[in-house]
């Protein structure tokens, strides 16, 4: 089996679990291929580099979501992903420390199922034509600066006019994404695998504008309308960009999917339930 | 053509337009069955009376979205409905008195189209067997009493436990009734259409309770874990039942849908716009 | 010393820790009034009974908020209580079993402080002049019962009209019931000693309708403008009245109010961060 | 009388609204001194020039609420302020065009009273010691850039530890501030002559963080826990500096106020009721 190995480089731990997770791989007759950064903080090359564009039998990442959600968006094809937390349990990395070899063992044996998860892509129109493109797991968001004044926002949903929002900023999210910023502006939680877009304002200034939830086939449209306030449009909370008056960003279900090796018989709602203290 | 005539038997105003409705329509060659209670209340019975177990070419509801709820449940076979509201606007009562004319000229040249709303079967289980059987085209909820204290429920998606709410109460809503009772709690706005069941807490005493999205597919199953407080489910906001220690309600999509006659161009995003005031 | 004693009844525990509590005080020569439910409650009368009328050195109720509130309702005096909590620790009962006897020997030794809570006055306003009068510490909540429909409430402040709230009721809580009902509603947390009232609307159909904080000098009136649906009037969660169209509840700060022995170092941010899990 | 006047420069109607009031108040016997701006606006200077460190009998501001919060810091004595708005009422500047003349004429007759608004010092603490003070009569906030992620904050009150917040910053807010940001972030509405301050955390990632009222004698202080991010104070959402790891930001009520004419009968809570569309 050809396996990709992708660590967090910024932790030591991370960096040496994958270390470890290689040479047991290798022992058990896997090409491992690991990523370039990772060899690097290891100080060591004992092998092929792992090269997103490839193709892998699976990906292991060790670190937390923000680790997964950067080595997801590079992945082109639908290799699996087995992503392990090696401190608290995220909302995609549900594999912790004591379950890293049980779990490695089903998935070569084949034990394992997957999951997918859609990814929206995300561009930037200006007058000139379409200037960004990006492909997003979580959300995309756009925001005011921190001196700026509340801007407005116009929405269109399939070519016709949702709302014009009075806001610090709009986050159009992913169901993926339902637990990460869509849940501190308001937004509800939502089941990953349902097949919708979120729109959720950033500190609305008109009361009635609350947490839409339509279908992810639908075409999203956000135009800035506001002149002259220094406005930014943030994707997965990694990649930022200034946005210019009347700049539009569109937002659509991808073609691409992200796949999850699923490795337990941990839900969703086991995961919101152990998270967020649901009791019971 | 066969139709169907149901008005708001409380308003003057709408059994007064029934009559105008049933003479246009009879003028038109049209077959017009009556509501026995619009009947009545107009003192007349020149004609069949309506069976929502009949079938019709469609049926014209003359009140607001409850004279709509109401008579959408009777309904057991996908007659389209047209909603007609004499008042302000409702979301499922898009037609006004001035379009009410046009709107029945486009339906009877077959000139309009139909949306389908789905239904939830709603049942009340005690170890005795099922007690209750309901279909709720907007919301099953579950609410304590004014005089009783916060009240435990145990929250299941497909057997699975997802929370112990500790609330005021449980809404378990269809996408239609997303703008009903829902949006009073905290909920979001959800497109109709979307095959989705909405969760969402009346005032939790646990903070991360926040509303939840799960596919309408899923069993939800709530138990009552308080006992001796007043506890009652009520469905659509019109009939009540109260519920004991222990009894389970259990919501479904159901195999019966609502047929809505698509009168105009207005779209979900428009009426929200209008009704919520969200500018543009 | 004279010292009032009063436990929650239905909890073995709270009894058998106010027996021993009364004997500890006994052999520091104090003169312990047992509250008489307490008393029959252990199955013994050995001395006088707890008289809420009278006038003691301070008394000491064992149990929670709820066995606090009822108690401080009826003490007629200034008569500092201390509240002990022999379970998870309270808003109001911040003294924990391990420092029971520390506390009372501090308090012997005159080294406790007090502080003072509002309260408030609650009547109940017909044609036919005042219907009921009743003191509350945390909240009165004017709620519709589980079966009725949404209800209409005129909210009056020093006679002049500020909003029609279309909801499901109305909380009017003291600084100190800041953290009780109206929290689980939405509103905001406050400092108990501050000289506010908070009106806080339960699920609001009108968006704009967001908790208000008023001096707590205000008269405050709601009336109740819905007819022919059942809505309660509740005095802090405890006593419940029914309400008819046209009935004015009047709210206005009491003359009286309760004095809490302060025990220890504790403040009510220190309390807020413990049970709120705020970190740190 | 000596009557200061300040327009809002970017609009051309306050501009000529200020040539005419200042012709009228002249007309009447008043010496009138025209803000430099103003007067440069209009391209004339047939007067003394307003000076914020001099007395005045009062001062008229043609505008919105920015100009007014604009004008009010900038003076030092008690000077009444008059506030006029061209277009929407705000919550500062009650009077509207059609008001403007009988008011002034209330004004000069002694027929009008005051109100004092309360004004919060900020100071900016590092190692070094202060290095920034601003007095605010809406609010101070601290934020993230757009680009950066969710920021730790740590609240003292008195000294004491109260949170640790994780979220997008915070407001700490006068009661007048209370109808601005914090309104938009979820806090509530109070009346603006409560002696309270108001903190109010932005799209907070721990649920239980909800807005805190405590008393504005109080020393609020937020230090900076977060290393590397973009962080921003602004104030009054017109003057913003950058902040660096640690540094703290104290809050507390300014020995000055504000003294607004109160030239009509209509209260806070009218104010509310129009602006907010709370019916009755």
């Amino acid at each position: 089996m050809r396996v990709g190995l992708v660590a967090k480089v910024s932790s030591r731990t991370a960096v040496q679990a994958a270390h470890e997770v290689g040479d047991w791989l290798r022992r058990r007759g896997c090409e491992v291929a690991l990523d370039e950064a990772t060899s690097r903080a290891q100080g060591r090359s004992d092998g092929p580099s792992f090269d997103p564009g490839e193709s892998y039998d699976f990906v292991v990442v060790l670190g937390g979501d923000g680790t997964l959600l950067a080595a997801a968006r590079t992945l082109t094809s639908g290799v699996p992903i087995l992503g392990v937390n090696l401190g608290n349990l995220g909302f995609l990395t549900e594999v912790g420390t004591s379950e890293l070899y049980p779990t490695l063992n089903d998935v070569l044996a084949g034990k394992t199922g997957t999951e997918k998860r859609a990814l929206f892509d995300v561009t930037l129109e200006r007058t000139s034509g379409t200037v960004l493109r990006y492909r997003v797991l979580n959300d995309a968001v756009i925001a005011k600066s921190a001196l700026a004044r509340i801007i407005t926002l116009d929405l269109r949903v399939d070519g016709g006019l949702v709302a014009r929002y009075r806001s610090d900023g709009l986050i159009m999210s992913t169901p993926t994404g339902s637990t990460a910023y869509n849940l501190s502006a308001g937004g509800p939680i939502v089941n990953p695998l349902l097949p919708v877009a979120l729109l959720t304002p950033i500190c609305p200034h008109t009361f009635s504008l609350r947490p839409l939830v339509v279908p992810d086939s639908a075409t999203i449209e956000v135009s800035l309308e506001t002149e002259r306030e220094e406005v930014y449009l943030t994707l997965d909370g990694q990649e930022g960009t200034s946005l210019g008056y009347r700049d539009r960003v569109r937002v659509t279900r991808s073609d691409l999917a992200i796949t999850l090796v699923k490795a337990n018989r941990r839900t969703f709602y086991d995961s919101l339930r152990g998270k967020l203290h649901w009791g019971g």
